[in-house]
């Protein structure tokens, strides 16, 4: 087995009719300029050779391992071959090639587990094109949750935006907004910030990171004249960890916090819902965000965007989120120099 | 009476424990420098008086009436005196003063309907120091609209946030998250998107302005996966208003639509709620954003922040959002150049 120092980040090509393995192939013609650190894909090596081709891109693609990838990055393109039918039909995503795409993310999670590569990014799915192979999870990240959670015990995964300085978490996801007052309780609360505090703690190196929650509903609830939530929920949840000693306050209403001198003032923001946390990280960083899930036994980061079916295989998609997760992930799993 | 465009602006004082005393003797002072348009305080003239002292700021302050406020106004601060009990303790609200409070935006209100002044520019109140006066609306704005109506037919007022470029405008405005959903229907949206777009044309000089609904859930409800009110809701209101021949899209789901490049395609956003419109706008725009009200038959402006008890008497409050207010409420009552 390798040094884990010296092992390889995975990345998981991601649905072949989108940007995914475009943003892939253009980085790792860029990797000398980019100083980028190996990395293996995770995917179909004849489907990355056709779309490296209608890139115009000439590059060598070759089988590798997560063992022999490290060498191999200097002059090609290390892939874990996965078997399987991958069509390369750009902006058309084919349900036969989800076996593929899904054992990609699978076998990139089992080796990262394994600490043969050192982290996984993940290039974005198109969950549509999934089902038919048995994909069943409302999302990326809940898949990955899963697959690192295995016949164990559920993980319940915890999603950050973040670019270089800004961090928010929404604690909520993935629903209705009418049914985020009746998800959100003290325990989710609780569980999302220390998962926030012990991530940033042992991810980011911030001993004593700040953390700010924001409110609920509009003002915070202005002392209960816009709802309850606020009192009943995110007061005490904040009042319990500040209890357990940790550095956070709230609730703040939303607005006034995401003012970005106030902002920079926390490590990390919880949000209650999705675009709560999305708006404003999106608004000052939308290039430059990347995806970051906690509470996994593993660092997996992504870039936060979707497939862009529009521009698959014409070049045009920008590299920069995915560049931005690679390095990322590469941090988050090098010692401290 | 005056001829219309010579008429000053109406400035309400505002609670007298906050800032907003202090950022109108602020800009007086500055009104050669910043080359303001004359403007009348609804207020009282002791009080000011007395802040201006507090403040250092050696001013002539006179009683004036719209028909000779701009004369005097090259020498003194002319204030259209409310004779009462206005309390000066910088940071502590009195209930005691808010008869003066209340009756100096009745009274601005009453010469802008009149015509005598040219719009309202209302200094932030403190609700809770009004009640005991008889204060009993949900805010500022709704009392205003009902000042407006009068005796007449009710009028819905509609809450546009703005800096020099960007405009958003939310369909509900101070009410929990909980109560969003069941609040939005398609008869609310088209209101506001029919107010907004007659404001952009008759306010802002836009002959067809560009309008985007915000999607309420995330990802605009991924077609239907999660939650159904941007199909059966935003959908619809959207269809509506594109038949009736408006240039408006949507829903948009809003994490991507408040990214820079893609906001500012269109003339305004009209967002579900309070935080998805307002995190935005203060995020890129915390300083120099202004409250609009549309739909009311007079321009009101205010600046996009409170009473900001710590910083009062204390000079130390930006006036910059006040400036944009006056500024504003000046270039929409003026005819083009």
């Amino acid at each position: 087995m390798t040094d884990f120092n010296d092992a390889p980040l995975a990345l998981s090509m991601g649905e072949p009719a989108g940007i995914g393995p475009d943003l892939i192939l253009q980085l790792f013609a860029r990797r000398h300029a980019e100083q980028l650190p190996p990395f293996l894909v995770y995917g179909n090596a004849d489907f990355l050779r056709s779309r490296a081709q209608r890139l115009g891109l000439s590059l060598q693609i070759t089988q590798q391992t997560p063992q022999t990838a490290g060498l191999a990055f200097e002059s090609s393109l290390p892939v874990a071959d996965i078997d399987g039918m991958v069509v390369d039909r750009p902006g058309q995503p084919n349900t036969a090639s989800g076996k593929v795409v899904i054992e990609a993310i699978a076998r990139g999670v089992r080796d990262t587990l394994a600490g043969e590569t050192r982290a996984i990014v993940t290039a974005p799915i198109h969950k549509a094109a999934l089902y038919s192979a048995g994909f069943a999870h409302p999302g990326h990240t809940e898949f990955l949750a899963a697959l690192c959670a295995g016949n164990g015990p559920a993980i319940t995964p915890v999603m950050m935006l973040t670019n270089e300085t800004l961090r928010v978490v929404p604690a909520t996801i993935h629903i209705p907004i009418s049914a985020v007052p009746n998800t959100l309780s003290i325990d989710l609360l609780l569980s999302v910030g220390r998962t926030v505090v012990s991530s940033l703690r042992h991810r980011f190196g911030i001993d004593s990171p700040r953390i700010a929650f924001c409110g609920l509903n509009p003002h915070a609830s202005e002392a209960g004249a816009i709802g309850m939530e606020d009192l009943e929920i995110v007061g005490p949840a904040v009042a319990q960890l500040q209890e357990e000693g940790l550095d956070v306050s709230g609730p703040v209403p939303a607005d006034t916090l995401f003012h970005l001198p106030h902002w920079r003032r926390y490590d990390a923001v919880v949000a209650m819902y999705h675009d709560q946390a999305l708006i404003p990280i999106k608004t000052v960083a939308f290039d430059e965000a990347v995806n970051v899930t906690l509470g996994l036994p593993i660092v997996r980061t992504s870039p936060d965007h979707g497939t862009a079916f529009d521009l698959a295989a014409t070049g045009k998609a920008s590299p920069t989120s995915m560049l931005a997760a690679i390095r990322l992930a590469d941090r988050m799993t090098r010692p401290p120099a």
